[in-house]
């Protein structure tokens, strides 16, 4: 199982919208529906949407025609737009994509860029499951022999080119021989967790225990979580983080119980432009995913819904930082973006 | 719309399992349909649960056929019992049974023991809408002119015999001329507030906004709510109070962001034998609750889920609970059982 894979002349994508029962690839061959599978969130997570968006643009170059250079890079910055306004909040995506812009300026006519571009696109996913078990083994002793773990949404291989950030700490800390449970958060209203969480570690033989979103304190109350991992969808200079809708309210019962609460991302989404989590764009989106679960219409119709589908989580709320350049420990105390220049 | 009703010879009862997209009332005569209604949940809510309990046994009274007295007493006893072991956690229950066995002593025969149960359970119904009125006009005060208060699971008229009491206090804020607006978090596993709350609210023409239940501590942080107010199942002799599960969640964040946090609640839920919330039985549900939307699977198979039905809010995060009787003020110092001998 994989979100996404490089064919060459296509993107392969895991339709993520039907797990666990269904698990449908797609060959896509246009650039657009790589675009719309972001937008529709066949393909999720902050790593790997970065990823899609980068493959997304190799695939483009390739559908663009023209054999003039500067017709060409005139499309392809189009194309990059439209692909940057699919998901505004995670800033992997915009990374993603200034590289990929870069590549503009390969000499070599038309083809010299295409072929940039396709390798480019390949380092980005490469690099990013390098990154994830960088990341894991960064992590994974600040997780003990028998920890129960929670997590919320889906931080695994499938919101990443592979591995996972908080499942990869968790694999990591399997991998080095430590008995670990995870709790993994449903997640509303897309369900990450239920649907993707759990199916990734009940595949590799983890023990995964699914919960609602808002029995996490009743779990944490009665002792039985010992740690909690997340990913994070772009970081503040400050360490405010944005995640998943949800992550604010875990990390504050959290402290409450004096629970770690480590957040597991790569450097690459800490945004040093912002100063602090109230500048973090938060995409609201379409109020069906919060009405209906898959064919089940379980609100009214003609009411109010509202749908951010993330939240800032404050640096002092946060135990750690794990990156593939080390912890950042106590953000709240020491900010996140000294890390970028270490 | 209406949870329940005694018919003479009938107990007509809202599927509410159906909402909000189908509005059907069952019509039962034999007591056992009530049993499994209540085991189900095509009602739920303590005080509902209660009234739904006592007019079930009152309907069996008409069911057992015998005209010996001693017969008769044994065969409700056991029926009463089986009453009692369908939802474990909400108190009401148990003291609308308990009204009910005490009819097994009226004189004129099995008879007699018949018209005092019919009787009985009427009461018991007309008293909780009667005492949910009371409990919106001693709340409303609280409540201010434009305040947008928030609420989990339901605590409405479809939770009780009628008006509700959470509900009910918001009700009468609005009967007082107040503009308020609810935020109603959706309550999973059974979504409650998406199902039932929106609903209610809706027809009565109250704003209502739906939200997941983990954006409560985001729309908490961003000043939208200013109150809280939840009902009950079981309040100990302390002030720690079980309620729907999520509710302690809230309760901390409600803490964390200095927001009014109101139980509402008929004293008759405060058992006075339970020193602390600690001793209060969680009743937990098949898993079949968290792993289905209606018919849609969202969880894969094999993995482990929990699906606690309440938890218990300590008695120090609550800042009043709203009675019949009057305000139990800062429970957290004062306890709550005092308020019985008011």
């Amino acid at each position: 199982m994989y979100a996404i894979k490089w064919n060459g002349d296509s993107v392969v994508i895991l339709d993520q919208r039907l797990l666990p029962l269904n698990e449908t690839y797609h060959t896509y061959t246009n650039y657009m529906d790589v675009l719309y599978s972001i937008k529709d969130m066949e393909i999720r997570g902050a790593p790997a949407i970065g990823v899609a968006g980068a493959m997304g643009v190799a695939l483009a170059a390739k559908n663009v025609a023209s054999e003039s250079v500067d017709e060409f890079r005139q499309e392809m910055n189009r194309i990059i737009d439209a692909f940057a306004s699919t998901r505004k909040t995670g800033f992997f995506l915009f990374i993603a994509l200034n590289r990929m812009k870069s590549m503009l300026d390969t000499p070599g006519g038309v083809r010299g860029i295409r072929d940039a571009m396709e390798a480019e696109a390949v380092k980005i996913y490469e690099e990013d499951i390098e990154i994830n078990r960088t990341i894991g083994r960064n992590g994974s002793g600040l997780i003990q022999d028998g920890d129960v773990v929670m997590t919320h949404c889906n931080a695994g291989a499938l919101a990443t080119a592979g591995y996972g950030t908080a499942l990869g700490v968790i694999r990591a800390a399997v991998e080095e021989g430590k008995k670990i449970e995870v709790y993994a958060c449903e997640t509303r209203p897309y369900l990450q967790g239920a649907r993707i969480t759990a199916l990734e570690l009940f595949r590799d033989g983890i023990p995964v225990t699914l919960i609602t979103d808002s029995m996490s304190g009743h779990f944490m109350k009665a002792g039985v979580i010992k740690k909690i991992v997340v990913g994070a969808d772009r970081i503040a200079a400050n360490g405010d983080t944005a995640n998943k809708v949800g992550t604010y309210t875990h990390s504050v019962l959290a402290r409450e119980h004096g629970i770690p609460f480590y957040i597991a991302a790569s450097v690459t989404i800490i945004d040093p432009d912002l100063k602090s989590g109230e500048e973090i764009p938060i995409e609201e989106r379409t109020v069906d995913e919060v009405a209906f679960v898959g064919r089940e219409q379980i609100a009214p119709e003609g009411i109010s819904i509202r749908n951010p589908s993330f939240d800032v989580t404050p640096a002092k709320n946060i135990t750690a930082i794990i990156t593939e350049k080390g912890l950042i420990e106590n953000p709240g105390v020491n900010g996140a973006s000294w890390i970028l220049k270490k």
